[in-house]
């Protein structure tokens, strides 16, 4: 394939460059499948350049998982209206994911290259940390913060997944609104509910 | 790589072993790199029996995607006890999980063909809506069944997906039974909550 629009090599722009053509063939042919050379090719640089700039093919895949959104500012202020942040954190993420930016495209590039491997797995967990569970953190209660923050983001991980990658009926044709007021209760718990309750009543009755 | 055990072609264990093979090949190496001579291979049979019996490899793709337990004995009798269900739920599914069985790669490598592309997704979709969808819609309230079994669905699966694939501590880190009394509240709303409220007196405040 002809390289588009080549690059000065070295210019500023050419890590960028880099980056955005690794996200996008990561996601079109999946990271063991994406080369050095192609990705360089639709960079419009040499890959030798690639390997001055990210070493392996690993450390480029750690750098181009950066979060396409920035998760504080979609979770910004939740922290002033307490009681009612739950659906509010599903209106906010779901309409992210609406926008038709690209946004969910990138977000499912980034899915499937946390799914696929180890390495890819590793470099999502320190992204996600960084980013979304850090965002969290900061509007759930003040116990147990890491067990509610990664609470809230298995469920919108899964809600992604169920949504716009497996498509399943129930989560893919309610309406961002209808899942709001749906999940706002779930999500509400995981924030500021009880997390750590001690044995039921009814299983203290059944042991005693 | 030599075929391990080499079972006689066409006896009654053949398909068998050709869904098995596959199974592992996909969870290895990726559904598009599995080749129909590698899973030939690793069942012991030759690649045009695969042919015969699946023909193509979207086919043996689709039949290999079996789940790997059956959910509505795992859901079974939760309906008996709907004020408990929701850390039940958790309880039995994550017991599943953590059987080291081998349930939980099988598991992971569904997930992995699910997301990797379309046709894996489709084939995913149509096998959890026969099995765990269909186990869940039995447990949940009599209004807005789908939903309600998409919504624990989600969130069971975003859950697999942070302690078993991403590895995200807050989720990792927590026993099953710490993931049940977290979790019931919130699977107990999508049981038998209200997921379809009018809006809410707040935001009837702001528009009035």
């Amino acid at each position: 394939m002809p390289p588009r629009g080549r690059r000065p090599e070295g210019g500023p722009d050419t890590r960028a460059a880099i980056l955005s053509a690794a996200r996008e063939l990561f996601a079109e042919r999946g990271f063991d499948r994406a080369t050095m050379r192609e990705i360089g090719a639709r960079a419009g640089v040499d890959p030798a350049l690639i390997h001055h700039y990210f070493g392996t093919k690993n450390g480029l895949l750690v750098e181009s998982l950066a979060m396409p959104v920035d998760a504080a500012s979609v979770l910004g202020g939740l922290v002033a209206d307490p009681d009612h942040a739950g659906s509010e954190v599903v209106r906010r993420v779901v309409g992210v994911w609406e926008a038709e930016d690209g946004t969910r495209e990138r977000l499912l590039a980034l899915f499937r290259v946390g799914i696929a491997h180890e390495a890819g797995a590793q470099a999502l967990r320190d992204v996600l940390g960084r980013t979304v569970l850090a965002a969290l953190e900061q509007v759930v209660a003040a116990d147990h913060r890491a067990l509610r923050a990664a609470l809230v983001g298995t469920q919108m991980g899964g809600l992604f997944l169920g949504r716009y990658v497996l498509a399943v009926p129930g989560v893919r044709d309610a309406t961002p609104e209808q899942l709001a007021r749906a999940m706002g209760p779930a999500i509400q718990h995981y924030l500021t509910g009880e997390v750590a309750p001690r044995a039921t009543a009814r299983r203290r009755r059944r042991a005693g």
